[in-house]
């Protein structure tokens, strides 16, 4: 199968982390429910396929996502390794089922603005951080890591652009309750590199590194690639992305696919910064997935490779 | 309509030149013929859109090419303001084709391959430059601008890697053939961000300068968008795009969409980098032609506007 050329780029790392969220993010959009069977073998082929992280599901109530109603199962079946993939929790509710499963790693999903904040959370901005504090607590107390997601951090459906400060401050919050990460979500799509540049240089004047953070990059507008890249030119060294770019988000009018693992695997290989993927393996699981939901990878990368 | 949240980016120009290419790129695969009428619509809105440069057709023989058969009738179409546009001439009897009609503007199609040299010229890549010298040679004895295009830059099909030094080779022939501007192509879409810079470094170091420059990206493995971004950093200011993302190349295997105009100018506009074109009425054209040849845009930019 073809491969990149390679030319390395001056000043970029040898390596960087995947954070795959393909299982998660990318199949809680789909309506009709993939068996748990399916989901399984999706997670387990991505970690064969060299993925470092997969982000396995979410203890969501099964009332705002059905396709996600099978989370503990899933995570029973995939065994004792199961444990070590993070699982999304909404509430303190949701982490007690990933305690009971003995869950090494969760994630929360806050939000940078108020009008999804509303929509998602039921909450304001400021309420979510009353309604997460118990939640991140009692997940350190039991020796978790937990990693925050911060969505619409470049534009807002309803209220349109977000200032970077905005961002910052909801961001600086979250890792005050406790949390180790943040990825930084473009869930509509809507940001450019400049703007991705800015808002990690504001991060970094209030004293958050780039190796605390993490991007989350829609391919809404056709920019997650080129943003990918001026977070990789930044410092950021985690990159979540949806394997054959899967996913969108359900709350959020107009949000389309995550950027496709396999392009983001092209682009970091062209350049000369491993990852550990194998992507003949993880173009063939894409190409498996696709069969299971009956319709075409929109990754660039599978559908290039696998035709 | 949305526009991108405008966070300049330090180092970037005010502006650049699209080369907008979908009327002739973009459409020479489409095996339904495109009345040309339409074409000329085509041409008309997106020059009503904004865009500086559009290259209308290719003079072409039919039998090579049955969509562009039209090629002289529609520039007639175009009126005086037709000449203006920019004309692909293979050889000389295209040449003199274009020459009857007044056009202004030529391109010639060259190739940094031997193996693409034979498939689509039936020469070798040091054979085109005796085919091209008289073309070029008398283009600007009538005063013509000629433009460049130097193929398969960045990788091949059929010979895998391409080395820089190849493609400097080949472009610094076509330069001093008599062309006033190369435009590097990425004709199946294989290469990545640090290549665009070293090639161009390469031309550089070679005494070509950025000025001389353009770049043309196809999609296929997801990189255009990302490498147009490296390409506006090193210095280059002029970007080949198709309105919609139209086109491919017929002759090479696995070649897919162009970059997709709108998705340059939503990165373009949000980095602060004016361009002239206006979004709304742009995506409307493609919108438009994606009834005309009754499939959905391949923009990304599109599709979430047009929603």
């Amino acid at each position: 199968m073809r491969e990149p050329t390679v030319v390395a780029e001056p000043g970029l790392p040898e390596a960087v982390t995947i954070w795959e969220v393909g299982p998660r993010d990318g199949l809680q959009n789909e309506s009709a429910i993939v068996p748990v069977e399916a989901k399984a073998e999706f997670v387990e082929r991505l970690v064969a396929a060299g993925l470092p992280v997969v982000e396995a599901t979410s203890f969501v109530h099964p009332k705002w996502v059905p396709q996600l109603a099978d989370a503990a199962e899933l995570v029973q079946r995939l065994g004792p390794d199961g444990r070590r993939h993070p699982v999304l929790v909404p509430n303190e509710r949701g982490l007690q089922r990933a305690i009971d499963l003995g869950c090494e790693h969760v994630a929360i999903f806050g939000s940078a603005t108020d009008t999804f904040a509303q929509r998602n959370l039921n909450s304001s901005v400021e309420e979510q951080f009353a309604m997460f504090e118990p939640t991140v607590t009692r997940a350190r107390s039991e020796g978790m890591d937990v990693r925050a997601y911060v969505s619409m951090c470049f534009g807002d459906p309803w209220e349109g652009d977000v200032p970077v400060e905005q961002v910052v401050a909801v961001g600086t919050r979250l890792l005050d309750l406790g949390a180790s990460q943040l990825s930084l979500g473009d869930t509509i799509g809507v940001g450019t590199a400049g703007h991705v540049t800015a808002l990690l240089d504001a991060f970094n004047a209030a004293g958050v590194p780039d190796d605390v953070l993490a991007v989350h990059f829609h391919d809404t507008y056709g920019q997650a690639l080129a943003n990918a890249g001026a977070a990789l030119r930044h410092g950021v060294r985690t990159f979540d992305s949806s394997a054959g770019g899967l996913g969108g988000c359900p709350y959020a009018e107009s949000a389309t696919g995550n950027l496709a693992t396999e392009d983001l695997v092209w682009m970091l290989h062209g350049l000369g910064v491993g990852t550990g993927v194998d992507l003949e393996a993880l173009v063939a699981t894409s190409v498996w997935m696709a069969e299971v939901l009956g319709r075409p990878s929109p990754s660039r990368v599978v559908a290039a490779l696998a035709g």
